[in-house]
């Protein structure tokens, strides 16, 4: 009825941008992508925000190819995985031919993960997808470009053998130190170390929901705390390394799968911390092959700490009515 | 009727201790933290006792928190994986105040984790979680503990590479050496490396099941012997390193979760010794991240050995019905 | 009626070495058996092809045990992981008394395992396991030898941490080279490095599909473009080693699970070059433990581009209806 199909695209796309913090929302989605070009600005490397741009593109894309469900593509939910596969792959590997080539075909593969995924854990357990089909690609891609000489790697590695840090080092920090690191805390979503960045998300939030917004504040206090209390990585926690993966779970946990309450918020408080602990487990898991984390810790503590959400009876230890090997 | 509450509450954690060995039996679970307790004598270490205790009480307690079902919770359904994270994280990490918070809050997560769990693995694919949330925990904080200062390790890794073993040297062993090994290979089960604590799970064992006794005892006898075929590592097999998941299989594919029959007993043999062999694997696959391998071979070998119970009929090598992709 | 049962058993176990490529043919089986002789007779080396008889009859044999379907036994579909797990351990340890024992027990376990994959990846997810049980009961086997003395490994590691590959090195390629290659990718998914056998292969597959046969053809072209474009290991390119499993996902996606067309065409494309970037991301992964890959790159991508094939509704970025916890 007068729609443009070339506008509604456009829209999707945005919201795909906006999804990557669960915001079916156009704007929200036209702020991150500001955050991302602010960053581009300040390091003056414009290969993320065009991958950013491509990958949002080229996954919303690749839905119809497979004839995903319209209204799944109207809402954003093959533009998120997509968009963060398109920022990834230009951060941790040398701009050129091959790895263009790299990025189109990972955010295309990205939009059919992301359908394996709904197969799997949504149809069948009743959990998201959310960033895990993100998570699963760039894997592949990343681990794949120590394997091809034509994929050289930009800042990631080297593979090692990870070794127990003894000296955490948190002699002081100054409150503006501190408001830095939550801001980066939440900018890292988006693989930006960029303060400014993080506001222009936090705005973006605040456009669509304030619940969502208070979520990733508090998430990103919980992490910086945790992550001192821990002893973690002085210079992981100051670049927002120890911060992005809980402010997701925060807002997952708190605000969108579950229904918000007294006892949902100690739920969700617990989800958070345990994704701290999880991004140092993974950062120690991941070190001899010399890969990032992504966002796996917060996909991790989301499907554990949303599966249970049903009154559930675990498996008697006594044989099931239909086990009937050898009988 | 009369009952009251707090009584209720701590026979409730102590079926969780007796169902490490899937003994819904209070009475068990005594003999088991006694024999956690004459361990702590042995070495000098209470932390291990200690933390048996609180976790038993975190995990069963919080199963409230989540709205668990009353019955699983009266069966001690959710303080066998609890009471395990409280033994582990004192026996491989330092004591010390975050070690503590440590402990309690893995204790905590361990009964989300086993819903989450039961979500899956019983609720949809039929079998149980058993000690799976414990490993999954527990691996999570013993990788976590090499990237947080404040987690100092005690007695793990350091994380190498794998080297290919080339000399067994089971030379000869004395009949009452390998009296002590099958004593240890069950005591292995709570992380002892204690016969005489083997013997009081043996004890604990008689309580409740002599079928589920015996099977323990031929899964340790079992797992001696094919250590030594195989030529494992000597020192491990006399520490009982190579028998407590095998005994834990031979239960459970033997007694508990599988009607015991003529095949069932060939089938449950077949398990037991492919657990040794996972364990073998595992203690290979885990050495460059440094961390033990818990119970996971059991763990493996349960799940694919008790998936099979219902005649199945393995996908066809053509298009399913529901094949539509692009047509 | 008047059918012979050791005929029976004999046509059931070629039918599943007929399966590794998807073929319930006994004939395809046959030609497949010689390509493993030829082979054999090349390197002098009969373990590889002893291996591959007694994987079939065992694999076979163990799924009367485990009371199977009849269909499937006789589908062969019990049969085409026991036979790779045959040839796999003569490949990769050194021939002796427990290295068979090794292997008659893997045999047998791949037969429970494929029932436990059945039960998961085909009854819950609609997906075949296909070769999923061979790669993990072998990764287990393979692993496993690390840790044990009597099992002496022959041709795998040494666990080393993975480094990036700089120089490619493609510099000229004469065409009979190209065939050569063309023919080792076809080979490799028996572990095969001889061309011969390659054609042995394409001349099996002929017998019963030219759809498959031109797939499988197609997808070792796609593989050669891809791993060269991507500047692949040139070692292990011209051992065939980038192009078994994109063979596999080629003819699987192409032809068996999906039904042919234009955009499946497409698809099979898309899915055909993700199989080469996971090859060298599993190559990169599985580094530090020494064990190779197996058919698991095929696995991984068959499972992920054949879940998706209905419309799905991803998970809404929202409450599901029967979230409960706390409230």
């Amino acid at each position: 009825m007068g729609y443009r199909l070339p506008e509604h695209f456009i829209t999707y796309c945005l919201r795909g941008a906006g999804q990557v913090f669960f915001m079916e929302n156009a704007l929200t989605g036209v702020c991150f992508l500001l955050a991302i070009a602010y960053a581009s600005v300040d390091t003056g490397n414009w290969a993320t925000t065009v991958g950013a741009v491509l990958g949002l593109v080229v996954s919303t894309g690749t839905a119809y190819l497979i004839d995903a469900r319209d209204k799944a593509i109207t809402q954003g939910l093959y533009g998120f995985n997509g968009i963060l596969v398109g920022i990834a792959v230009p951060t941790f590997l040398a701009a050129g031919p091959v790895m263009w080539v790299l990025l189109l075909l990972g955010a295309a593969i990205s939009t059919v993960v992301m359908d394996a995924f709904s197969n799997v854990v949504t149809k069948n357990w009743g959990v998201a997808a959310s960033t895990g089909p993100f998570v699963l690609t760039t894997w592949m891609l990343m681990l794949a470009a120590y394997a091809f000489a034509n994929l050289p790697i930009a800042s990631m590695g080297p593979p090692k053998l990870p070794e127990a840090i003894s000296v955490a080092g948190f002699a002081g920090m100054a409150p503006q130190d501190m408001l830095v690191i939550l801001c980066r805390n939440i900018a890292q979503v988006f693989l930006l170390g960029n303060a400014v960045s993080g506001v222009l998300i936090v705005i973006g939030l605040l456009v669509e929901s304030i619940p969502a917004t208070i979520a990733a504040i508090l998430g990103s206090v919980v992490a910086l705390f945790c992550s001192v209390l821990f002893g973690a990585d002085p210079a992981a926690v100051k670049a927002g390394l120890y911060g992005f993966s809980p402010v997701l779970t925060a807002i997952a946990c708190g605000v969108i799968f579950l229904k918000t309450g007294p006892k949902v918020l100690v739920f969700a408080l617990l989800a958070t911390i345990f994704t701290v602990i999880v991004q140092g487990a993974l950062d120690t898991l991941l070190a001899p092959v010399g890969i990032p984390t992504f966002t796996a810790p917060y996909v991790l503590a989301m499907w554990l700490f949303t599966l249970p959400k049903t009154q559930l009876q675990p498996h008697p230890h006594a044989p099931s009515p239909d086990a009937k090997i050898g009988n």
